[in-house]
């Protein structure tokens, strides 16, 4: 909590097109959950489940709708969705350190690159040759960004990410530590001799208001580039492979897998460890469950799920599996008992 | 095998608290198994499987039991616990370079970073503003530390391993490379036009005695900390997701994704590539196997699977997996078959 | 597609060994699928379902079987293999930038480390103690080559690859930005007061012709080496663990985990997502399918699944997920009925 910052909770209604309920003047200095909030903490209920603390709370103010807040005695700002307000609100206490403008003395920097005066270049950045750099960008310390890439207005670039070459990021990204854009894509050809690499030679287009998580890797196209298109949201540790498309707004847990040329559509969310086989057409609005396993396209907007289920003791679960090794068996001798019952 | 470096078999014995049967001025260069050591090497019997070996060994001497080392006729060193006498044994040959303290010309430290004078800071090491840096701690060549982080003593971070703004790393932690500690969580809240991004304003807290493998992500909290308690032991490529909790010793093999805000208890075993679901409470001393899918929460302790069961011929697999899609109606089926016969 | 490169038909055959059909003057500029290539582009037909577009294609030229040319009306060069025709050619028109040999101003190289005149060594890179760079090798920006490693001829690091020391890489290798290798392998043994580390005393050794994805991680041996051997090829995000042996000309898709001392064989191809379990033996020529759970050695060559099959609606899933934990009782009421029958 940063403790000089303040907002009266006049301000913060007007930020979120809220109405006080109570003190107007009253400063919040914080976001906390009702059941961590002190008196200097906004509080927020945006689940249900934590309705009951509203009594106890100590929060100097809570988010609540108007239904909620017709029962809550303290300080509210009323709105239609409580949780969307805690998201806008919650910039004005985020501790990431603010930068100014300018080039670190340490950076390196071709003579070819283009970077707008307001832009934010960190310590140990690189900025290779031909390099387009926005305004309003920040890219921290260690990124490099290879040559002839782009990275649009007001994208933000932390630590050590690595850009190749050719990869055009749109306008207010986010990009976390350690993602790599742009590697190349895992083609390989069959020869006598063993594998031949395929040279990758498309690039990876990023659309804006994207965000790709830590150590997320994107890989270049083969032919064509691998998109990443507005708004979508990239977890950690995330493989994007060559060609792929992601769809607007689509959001993506860590740890998935999508493999090449497969196209998942706008809206969609996806949990975590999923993995997609490649060449597949992944409709809009489908829903993944975790660890889900797609091996078809998907045509049909939905929710859907894989796999035999949530642990069990492991005593009790080698028995169900040693069965699922006999599955066919045991659908044979059911048939055989059917026709014997005829 | 670091060939100036030799230690008698009585150093050896007093370091784990263990007996020289033998020559206590025996010499040893290094550590290897029974199968692969020569005269030079101590082995170490910790696998029952490899005792065949014990006749056949060329090791200068062997870790052994009392009872193992009654039988065997070379040098042996008696103890315990010969697999612990082993990993203490282990660093006196560790091949990693040592540094000594100082920071590196090329280094960039922020004039409000607070360092140790017993801390050694390689090449390219950016250090944020109000960082501060423990007594012997090192960090090597490209780390990363953000605004106000806080490194504890002895910890060593590798190449090119991230932190954020706002970490606390204890004592004596070992961070392998690419490693990034406190991304933001994925916090996302659905708006008329798309998904808000959710300041994550929370924090990292590693304990005392941690080890984060290589390339793995643990973001920071969207309100309150993500903690990694004294003595977790964490492999390569591991997500942790904002708020997760885990507990104090536990060991988490690589691939592992946890969810925003479960909490995994003490002493707990986590195979690879397992995956949490969100909000979770798993209790002490629980064991996941590999892959596990754990989508509520544990209250005993104990081991837990799920899944079909190992890989087999794709042919014959396919025939189960089409089964499986077919084991309601199945169910139901054997249901009328017990009714008709009743 | 670089502009001013272009290369003529008869150029083209030659580097390929195939013959042109048509103009062997004519001249190409890049590579594209039939479906978007214009005239200045080499098409190639490489999987059957594509033949339809070889009646509309707009390329300049197509790769081709004897048989498909002869009823192709355009230009053509006419080869046995077109895929791997494409995959030698697709290097002409590779965008990613050259380099020149040199040592960049911002590197930090060890005095005693050796580097080869006709190395490239980019914007901060760092190069510890005794190690060794060989010819025609390229390292990126902020590359770390740890003390006492060696890359070796013609091998190229992209951006922020980091090696840690006594790890030694083959010629012609290709390893993505964020690949960590050498890592400390999990290794941990259990004592009365917790988790003990058991140093990573051994190295890695990559073969030639290897090429590793991006944030891809193999760690050190505990005692011997880890091995990546000759051709192998590894996509993003793997990890591979300590003393693990990847065969010659082994494929390795993404997120796939392979646990301590596993050994994989020759030729074998593994699919997104899949585990091994430790200490396993996988013969040549095996092939796992996406998300395979390998726990057991496999002696014979073959293509091996496992799981519960793909995603279906998650409403359908959960009445056959529930059937699953009572499969060992459907399985013993079916012997029953079986018994009542005779």
């Amino acid at each position: 909590m940063n403790e000089k910052i303040s907002y009266s909770l006049a301000d913060i209604a007007e930020r979120v097109g809220g109405a006080v309920k109570g003190d107007p003047d009253y400063r919040i200095r914080g976001i906390a959950t009702l059941e961590d909030a002190t008196a200097e903490h906004l509080g927020f209920l945006a689940n249900p489940v934590y309705a009951k603390f509203l009594s106890t709370t100590q929060a100097g103010a809570v988010l609540l709708t108007e239904k909620e807040a017709s029962d809550f005695q303290g300080n509210a700002v009323v709105l239609a969705n409580p949780y969307l307000g805690y998201a806008k609100l919650s910039h004005l206490f985020d501790p990431c350190p603010r930068v100014s403008a300018g080039i670190h003395a340490s950076a390196v920097i071709s003579a070819s690159a283009e970077i707008d005066d307001s832009a934010s270049i960190g310590p140990k950045v690189v900025i290779e040759d031909g390099a387009n750099i926005g305004a309003g960008v920040r890219l921290d310390a260690g990124v490099v960004i290879g040559a002839n890439s782009v990275v649009g207005e007001n994208t933000h670039l932390f630590a050590n990410v690595t850009v190749y070459h050719g990869v055009k990021l749109g306008k207010h990204c986010i990009i976390q530590s350690g993602a790599v854009i742009g590697g190349d894509g895992f083609g390989l050809a069959p020869g006598p001799d063993g594998w031949h690499k395929i040279a990758q030679t498309g690039g990876v287009i990023v659309g804006d208001n994207v965000e790709i998580g830590a150590n997320t890797t994107i890989d270049r196209g083969a032919l064509g580039n691998t998109e990443i298109r507005d708004g979508a949201k990239l977890d950690n540790l995330i493989q994007i492979a060559h060609n792929v498309i992601v769809g607007e707004g689509t959001v993506i847990a860590s740890c998935v897998g999508i493999s090449g040329s497969t196209k998942i559509g706008k809206g969609c969310i996806i949990a975590g460890q999923a993995g997609f086989a490649g060449h597949l057409d992944i409709a809009d609005n489908v829903q993944i469950m975790g660890q889900g396993t797609v091996t078809k396209s998907i045509k049909e907007p939905g929710v859907y799920s894989s796999g035999a289920g949530a642990v069990m003791p492991t005593r009790e679960w080698r028995k169900h599996a040693v069965r699922f090794r006999q599955l066919d068996e045991m659908a044979k001798r059911l048939k055989n008992l059917e026709s014997d019952q005829t």
